[in-house]
Parts: C-alpha cells; sequence; structure tokens
C-alpha cells in the first residue's frame, strides 16, 4: 500500500490566496454589477512592453519555420539571456558573475520551494513572520517544519519583523541552517541597508548557514544607498543563493520567468550547491519555453529598459497615491517606498481578516489580510501597488470612506 | 551549519543525455566541419504547426495590450486548455474526465519527477529496466532508490524488459507501493495491449499500489486496438496518475507544455491524491505562460489537428525507414512501430556505449547507448525518429557501412 507524504496533512486550510479568491468569488456571486478593485495579489496590470512584444512575435515566428524551429533548450536557459543578466543586473553592480552561476526558471516561486530538494531534510529553518507563505509551506511539506500547533509551525524558527524594528528581522537565539529572507519585503514592504544585509552575511558565513534570498522586488528600489542584490555584500557568495523575478520587474506574472543565482564559491560539506543545483534542474526542469526566453532578454535592450523604467514609475506613483492617502485617512502605513508593498495597521485593532472583510464588502477593494502572513501580521492588511491608476486612487477614496 | 541532501552525493556520473552531449561536443571539437546527424535526443525537427503558430501570434498581441493582457493564471491551467483536452483526448476515447482531474504544465519531466513530493520517502518504487532515467534520479534524490551499487540501486525494484518477454514487465516479486510504467515505451518502442494494461491495474487496485502511467508517446499509437490511455482500463481512476505532454505530440519540446491527469477517485489513506497534488501545484508552481497555453489549445482545432497528423506521419516514415533499413543491415530491431524510438541490438554483443561511440566516429550519427537507460539496456542502442526525413535516410545508409 502506497502511503502519502504526511507532511501534506499537516498543512493547515487552504493557501493564503486560495481562501483569499474564495472569499472574493462569493462576495462576487452575492453582489453582482458591484464593482471590485483588486489590490490583494501582486499581479501587474499594465501590458508587456512594446520591446518584449516585438522579441516574442519575432520568436513566435522562428518557431514557425524549419530552418529556425528551437526544440530543447538548455535546462539552465540560453546563453543570450543568462549574459544579459550576468551583464545587466550584476555587472552593472560592480558583481562578477559567470553565466553558469544563473539559472533561468519558470518563477521565483517555483525555485524557493524546489531549492529545498538539494538540502537535507533535517536543517532548521528560519522565516520572517510576517512571510510570504511559500516559504514555509514548502518546507513544511518538506518535513523541515514539524507540526502546526493551529498558529505556528513547532520546528520553523519565527524571527518577528515588528513596527518597533523597522520590520527587520534579528538573528535568532537558535541559529537556523537555512535563512529565508526577502527584501525589498514581501509583504511588509521594507527595504533592507547594506549594514543589515552585512549582518546577516557575515552570521551565515561565521554557522555554516545558508541564505535564501528572494530579490523579486529589487527593481522598486530608488533609493541609491540601498543594495539591489545581496551580491553587492562582501562575502554573500560563500553563504547566499538569490532568487530574482520578471513578474514584478516586467509584467512576466501570466508570462513565467525568473531565474536563480547560486554562486560557485557557495560550497557546503565539499559540494558544490552550484553542481547540485544544475544537477536538480537538469533532472527535473527542461527549461523555460524559448519564446519566453527571448520576450525577457528583450527588456535588456536600450527599448526594453525605458519601457521597463516608465511601467515600474507607473506603479510607484500607485504606491505613494496608496501610502499617502491612508495615512491622510489616520491609517498607519509602512513600505510602499522601494517597494510595490504597503503594509496598513487596521484600525481600532482589528483583526486583519476582520479588516478584509470589511474592506471587501463595505469599500469593494481586495485586500490581503497581514495575518495570512504568519502571526507577527495580525493587525495588518498589505496593499499592492500593481493596479491600474485611476483604480488605485478610487481604491483609496473608498478605503478612506469606509474607515471614516 | 546546513546540511545537503546526502541523497545527491549518491547519484553517478552525470546524467545520460548531458554525457552524451558532452561526448558529442568532444567529438564535433575533433572533427571539424563533419556533418552530424542526431538521432539520439527524442527532440523534434519539424516546426510547430502553423495553426500553433497563430494562436500565439494572438496570444503575443493580447499580452501588448491593457484591456486583453493577463497576468497571473491558474496554477492548473486554463479552463479552455484543460476542457480541449478532456474533450479530445479523453471524452473522444470514452473516458469521462473532469477538467479539474487535469493540470497543466511546464513538462511531463517535471511532473514524473515532481509527483514524488505528494508520496512518502519510505514508498517502494518499481520501474522497468530499461527505464527513462529521470523516474530513477528523482527518486534517488528523494532518498527512495537506497545506494547506487556501480550497477544498480540498492532499493528500487527492477522489471527487467527483454527481448525473450516483448520488452513487456512483469509484477515483480516484492509488491512496489509505487509504479513507473511507460507505455508506448521510451526506450525501447514496446507498446502495451489492453490485456497487458488491465494486468497492472488490476494488481495495483488489489496492492493500493499507484501507477505513475508516462503516456507521452500515445500520438504515435497507429494500432486501434492498443489503448491510448490507462484510463480506457477498468479501475485504472483508482490507482493510476497519467503523464501526457505536447512534446512529442506537437513539437513543443522547446515551448514546453504538458499535462497530468490525477482523478478524483484516486485516494490513499483516506486522502485525494487530486487534491494533494493540487496543493502542491498551488504551493510550488505558478502556471505555464499563457502565450503556451494558447499555442497548446490550437492542437485541437480542426486546423491543428490535420497538422499535427501531417507532423506524425513523417515521424512515422522516420520510424519506418529506420527499423526497414538496420533490419536490411541485419540488425535485430525492435519498436518503432506505435513508437517514435527504434532499439536496436548491437551487433556482435558490443557493449552499448562501444557501439554508440562507434556510430558517432564511424558514421557520425549520434544514438543513445541502451545501458544509460539501465543494465537490462546493456547490448541496445535507441534511434529516435525525430529526425529530418532526409537525414534519417543518410542516417541509416551510414550505419549500414559503419557495420558492413
Amino acid at each position: 500500500m502506497v502511503k502519502i507524504n504526511p507532511n501534506f496533512q499537516k498543512l493547515p486550510g487552504n493557501y493564503l490566496f486560495s481562501e483569499i479568491a474564495r472569499r472574493v468569488s462569493a462576495h462576487a456571486a452575492a453582489n453582482p454589477g458591484k464593482k471590485l478593485i483588486r489590490l490583494g495579489i501582486g499581479d501587474c496590470t499594465l501590458p508587456l512592453p512594446p520591446a518584449v512584444i516585438k522579441a516574442m512575435s519575432a520568436a513566435v515566428e522562428e518557431m514557425g519555420k524549419k530552418e529556425s524551429f528551437r526544440g530543447y533548450g538548455p535546462e539552465q536557459g540560453y546563453e543570450f539571456l543568462r549574459e544579459a543578466i550576468a551583464e545587466n543586473d550584476y555587472a552593472a553592480l560592480g558583481i562578477k558573475l559567470a553565466a553558469d552561476e544563473i539559472f533561468v526558471s519558470d518563477g521565483a516561486k517555483s525555485d524557493c520551494g524546489n531549492i529545498g530538494d538539494i538540502f537535507d531534510k533535517d536543517n532548521s529553518v528560519a522565516v520572517c513572520d510576517p512571510v510570504y507563505p511559500a516559504y514555509v509551506d514548502t518546507n513544511a511539506m518538506a518535513g523541515r517544519a514539524g507540526d502546526h500547533d493551529g498558529d505556528r509551525w513547532t520546528n520553523l524558527i519565527y524571527m518577528p519583523c515588528t513596527a518597533e524594528t523597522g520590520f527587520m528581522p534579528e538573528p535568532p537565539k537558535r541559529t537556523p541552517d537555512m535563512i529565508y529572507l526577502c527584501f525589498p519585503n514581501n509583504p511588509t514592504g521594507a527595504a533592507a541597508t547594506r549594514d543589515r544585509l552585512s549582518l546577516w552575511v557575515d552570521y551565515a558565513v561565521k554557522n555554516g548557514s545558508v541564505i535564501l534570498f528572494d530579490g523579486a522586488y529589487e527593481a522598486f528600489i530608488t533609493d541609491e544607498t540601498l543594495p539591489r542584490s545581496i551580491y553587492e555584500i562582501k562575502g554573500a557568495e560563500e553563504c547566499a543563493i538569490e532568487f530574482r523575478s520578471f513578474s514584478k520587474t516586467a509584467g512576466f506574472t501570466g508570462t513565467r520567468c525568473a531565474y536563480t543565482v547560486v554562486p560557485k564559491a557557495l560550497k557546503r560539506q565539499g559540494e558544490s550547491l552550484n553542481s547540485m543545483w544544475n544537477r536538480r534542474q537538469t533532472t527535473k526542469f527542461n527549461g523555460v519555453p524559448y519564446i519566453v526566453q527571448r520576450g525577457a532578454a528583450a527588456i535588456y535592450s536600450d527599448e526594453g529598459k525605458k519601457e521597463v523604467a516608465a511601467n515600474l514609475a507607473y506603479y510607484q506613483k500607485n504606491a505613494a497615491v496608496i501610502r499617502e492617502g491612508l495615512t491622510k485617512a489616520s491609517l498607519s502605513v509602512f513600505g510602499g517606498v522601494n517597494s510595490p508593498y504597503i503594509w496598513a495597521q487596521t484600525p481600532g485593532k482589528a483583526s486583519s481578516w476582520d479588516f478584509f472583510d470589511l474592506l471587501l464588502n463595505k469599500a469593494g477593494v481586495v485586500s490581503t489580510p497581514g495575518a495570512g502572513f504568519g502571526p507577527a501580521g495580525e493587525g495588518y492588511i498589505r496593499l499592492t501597488a500593481f493596479g491600474d491608476a485611476e483604480a488605485t486612487i478610487e481604491a483609496v477614496e473608498r478605503i478612506a470612506d469606509s474607515i471614516r
């Protein structure tokens, strides 16, 4: 008799965004005709940049002709894309990476979960609280989280990120083997300084830990003193894996392209994690569609860079609108600078699911309840800057009205 | 100190196709100007069908306009594709599947490996010998294979598939919990009859095993008495997961789209494997690009069906050319009917890597050494029908010359 993975039975309820989708569907069904504004999920609304469209159209045409058709590509991604990444996202910051330290994939969500394959089940794992749920759930599935006690996982190390500490985690008492960090942070919108990241890199090098650094929101950094990559920090190449995505940078949420950096200098127990990840990817993955990789590479053209910058400016404006509007409405608001996420305290100490329901029912605005990101997210909601500009303005007005 | 997954250290040498690529590169570097014919990897050479190109071009345009742009899609695939699959690939065979029993993914290779996430580490696993290496390597990584003794994995149950038994596995003495079956088979090209599959379904139902059925080559079945899906067999919905791919059907090797069927009737220890796989996919995957799903759906249009059939006929002709040519050259040849793979015995009991090297060096033809698929593959090579038609004819002539 086959045995199922018992860890799945420990997972509480639904994945956060599925639960939101369920409540929103139920609300929409009960209120036909009412216009909902969705600022919950961090999903882009601007179309793909023209340079990307042009490159993908050309690639589709190539696939239709025998002489230019492409079958299996390299599992790790085409050289043209890996090299464009190395040059534009790293060399431009003074970071030397070889193309084969970069692994192109279908998404940072996939990689943040799949990376667990190369680590032993018995490592201790630290996550920020609140945290992007995928880190937690994938480690729970792998058996690293222990049991869920209704509130927390017994074996996870939670690093509270609260207003008191500027939403920055502190090194925990029990030393973790694997440390998930995400800056600019999802969900709090907090961005880490060079000193902050240096502290973590030194800590990981000293303890032999590995930092799993989610840099999916790097493109939203505007403060030039902030690091854009963990590899700007001395020693990080010996202790950190970095996840990046084209989802929020260039609107690829439905087009699917991301990449993960595993430096060759990163070794544990005599093994190169770069080789291990390469083995994992060549065995369990077959690369990103050629068409999509051509689209991703186009964002590094002169034209593409300008268009991406314009889209980012549009979303940054939304972030400012939300931040300023909610502040004016007397909410305590964090993030929204160097980040597409706004993290707002619920008024009157309302629970975050209650405030989510209030915003859904009274304002017709979809947010994300902070409690869905972990116990320390209770008392907050997250709003995203990825909506339509006019709708965002309207949403802020509606929220202000609903809490007046 | 972080601990790596110790199972990676047990993996012998390189993944088969990487090793072939290495030898071919070395040969090409040493013999510049020599024309190599690649019949090793099962990679398509015909361009994508015009209906697919048309649909993808239109989808690229949609992504470039705000009103038709698509962000995150459902992790499980769009309804339009899941329904087209249910109707054309299943209802047409008399199999009733709901759209939510079908999970669209980026590849059967990914799914065949990732499916292990929902099963316990301590299940016993049976594989055919020879076998597509990804089943073995992914289970080894997950700790289900034990140790590699230089020849075999100590905990895997090998089911020898030899010429004597028509390359059909027999139920093993030790009862396996997870049973990987692939028909039409990669690498032997053997196709299973209804009676054969019934035997396995009854066996799995009786023992509570789960069959992981790889049907990636279903489109090559021409014999109408053969089952195209394991769900044509009574009871299979209670014991089998089926993997399908657009790679070989419609030339999607570089475009990446596949799907996995997990019937709702499939339960173990009171849990629905459909729900478990849904949880796995929503947590560790973010769906296939919208553009690609539109391309995949187009193969079910009238135009698309005709074009796919024409491409399949082209490859089937190649299979016949190889089968007949090698037979004429006095090789013992199997497969190549109902299958794109030709499985040929090496002459003079040569080892399969030696014969691979001979074909590479004397004929300039890339094959796949049978030993790379497992101990019982020794003494065979695999050739694929996915090459260019003229090149395939030339390859067969060159092979005949090289062994004369």
